[in-house]
């Protein structure tokens, strides 16, 4: 079987290792520190910056993949000259780098977004405040922005002056989506593509919440719509590997494409229960350029909710014993006010009845929220 | 959270790994061998025979637990001795060390059994052949068989001369049972006990081939009856992790125990993708003295087949292919004849159908058997 490496040791590449372990594949981490997530897996410490150590590690596998979009392309393309493909390409990871171009992209596809703009200079700020329907509207900054690091929702420009000091920035009408949906599917090279059913993804200030699987409500119509846009995506990129795409759905019930990760996702982690294939599973087989998994759901319905802050860990026992039920990931990470150190996934027969036990075990488990 | 100790680094160590890390336990291995299954969680390469060297390694757990049950009891005492935790207890694994010892135990619990005796000298054979009821009847290695090895169906002594002149035999009727089942459970420490529903066990040549789920045709009272006797077994040994027990089934449907194990067992594998609560993490569970999770079914029916010989790997895209939803598990082992080198598992609405695509895809996967 072939050796996988993954550049960056979060609890994406820790969540690889299981289903490496399953495959038979031998999966090695580039961690920038000691005692990342993705520890077990590490073998290589360093600075995904510096192109010497990337190709070092790049000589040892058989393939590189990613568990974060950070590496920049000229590390990745001076990796990819020592032989080793990497999956996704470095152009298709182009648009995970920067906004502005996923945003050209994609009209190029005639994918339907937001519309949007670039304010470069305050003459092009007029312009563009027409274009997106006025205030008030999303500002973005192009590059390293996540969980809603990065994003404002603006009434003038005075709020994004530090952001306009620095360059352009992405301004997009502000749309009125009756919810969210992430739209995750698989794809390796020759062109097989696998999609999930799409999920409902619900968030607290900018940072995933809670994810419903599959999205309730959604029409047959609805379904192939989705997996139309995806696939036109992926098929475009020539994806290899997991995409997802997040967007928004309207009144009259289209969508429009707010963000794309190339890696899996926070909104799929509910497959790992839910899918006869986890995200990470089929991002692996995909990479390696194995025939992709089942992606049918072994359940009616799973959610899953992320664990924010820090885990108590007097707190597990009484969460276990009042949800035998409830799967509490936790990521071996230090505490720390917002961030992402775990999740719990609930499947059962009802997804309303699912939220409420793992709702029940978070209220337990991160009892200051 | 506990840092829980694995003697042994085959593939049961291996899939505790993926169950460790969803928990955010941390897991060390004592392997015999550099490269074994569990190398990557392998902090220690040595022999268990060493009392030092267990010792050494006892005292970087919170806990030692096992992959297989070759581990003296002279050296888990003397490892006890350094303060570490063994489970299940030196005391309760002398069971499975000696099947002389495990009939003398189970008698004294009460448990059903098929007739035995035990042939010591010339003088015992009459009374133990009239007990057991005569040739053919089952004839059994006390120390060091597994899968087959140690076990002879024999119609006269000469048959078991070898053995004889090394020491006692067992030796047991020779059950008419219409088929055999496995009752797995987990047990913590303070009594907490959850079973999952019993499995048909179906072997080939004394080696399981594979594993129904739930065993079809089980009445309530079958249920009911199956979960005390195993309830019974883990209460007499204050059994700590998984307890798998054989039994046989009588053409009366009254069951009668074969053999036990005191870990996560072959039987077993099909709870990863069907049960809530996989035979790994609970046993991980159980043995930290965790809640132990819910052991309900995600799935109407499951099924487990093994992979024995050796996987090749280009038939492995061709069973993948023919089978999406096959969840092929390879344990990274050297092919030989007749070894245990991964299984397969499919879980569906129907028992027949998952079995008949699991076999489909094991035919693809190991062509010469």
């Amino acid at each position: 079987m072939k050796t996988v490496g993954v550049i960056g040791g979060g609890q994406l590449a820790r969540m690889m290792i299981p289903a490496a372990i399953n495959l038979g594949i031998n999966l090695k981490v580039f961690a920038e520190a000691e005692g990342s997530p993705a520890a077990l897996a590490t073998t290589h410490v360093g600075n995904y910056l510096n192109t010497h150590e990337v190709k070092d590690f790049a000589r040892d596998v058989d393939v590189i993949t990613f568990d974060h979009e950070h590496v920049p392309t000229r590390v990745l393309e001076e990796a990819q000259k020592s032989g080793t493909p990497i999956a996704p390409s470095p152009e298709a990871l182009t648009l995970t780098h920067n906004k502005i171009v996923m945003r050209q992209s994609l009209a190029k596809m005639g994918v339907p977004q937001p519309l949007w703009g670039v304010v470069e200079d305050v003459d092009s700020r007029k312009e563009v405040i027409s274009r997106v329907g006025g205030f008030p509207c999303v500002a973005k900054k192009p590059v390293g922005g996540y969980d809603g690091k990065g994003v404002r929702i603006i009434n003038s420009w005075g709020e994004i002056e530090d952001w306009l000091a620095e360059g352009g920035v992405l301004v997009e009408e502000k749309v009125p989506f009756t919810r969210e949906l992430a739209l995750l599917s698989a794809r390796r090279q020759g062109g097989e593509w696998v999609p999930w059913l799409p999920v409902e993804t619900r968030q607290v200030a900018g940072v995933c919440s809670e994810v419903i699987a599959p999205a309730p409500r959604m029409s047959e119509g609805m379904v192939q719509e989705a997996g139309e846009l995806s696939q036109k995506i992926s098929v475009a990129l020539e994806i290899e590997g997991v995409l997802a795409v997040e967007v928004f759905q309207l009144d009259d019930d289209s969508l429009v494409v707010n963000e794309l990760a190339m890696r899996p996702h926070n909104s799929g982690h509910v497959f790992t229960e839910l899918s006869v294939t986890s995200q990470f599973e089929q991002h692996l087989r995909a990479v390696a350029d194995l025939p992709l998994g089942s992606a049918a759901f072994t359940s009616p319905a799973g959610v899953m909710v992320n664990l924010l802050g820090g885990i108590e860990s007097g707190a597990r026992d009484r969460a276990w014993e009042a949800v035998p039920e409830a799967k509490i990931h936790d990521y071996g990470k230090a505490p720390r006010p917002g961030r992402k150190v775990g999740h719990i996934v609930v499947v059962g027969s009802d997804a309303e009845q699912a939220l409420a036990k793992a709702d029940h075990a978070r209220s337990l488990l991160t009892p200051r929220g």
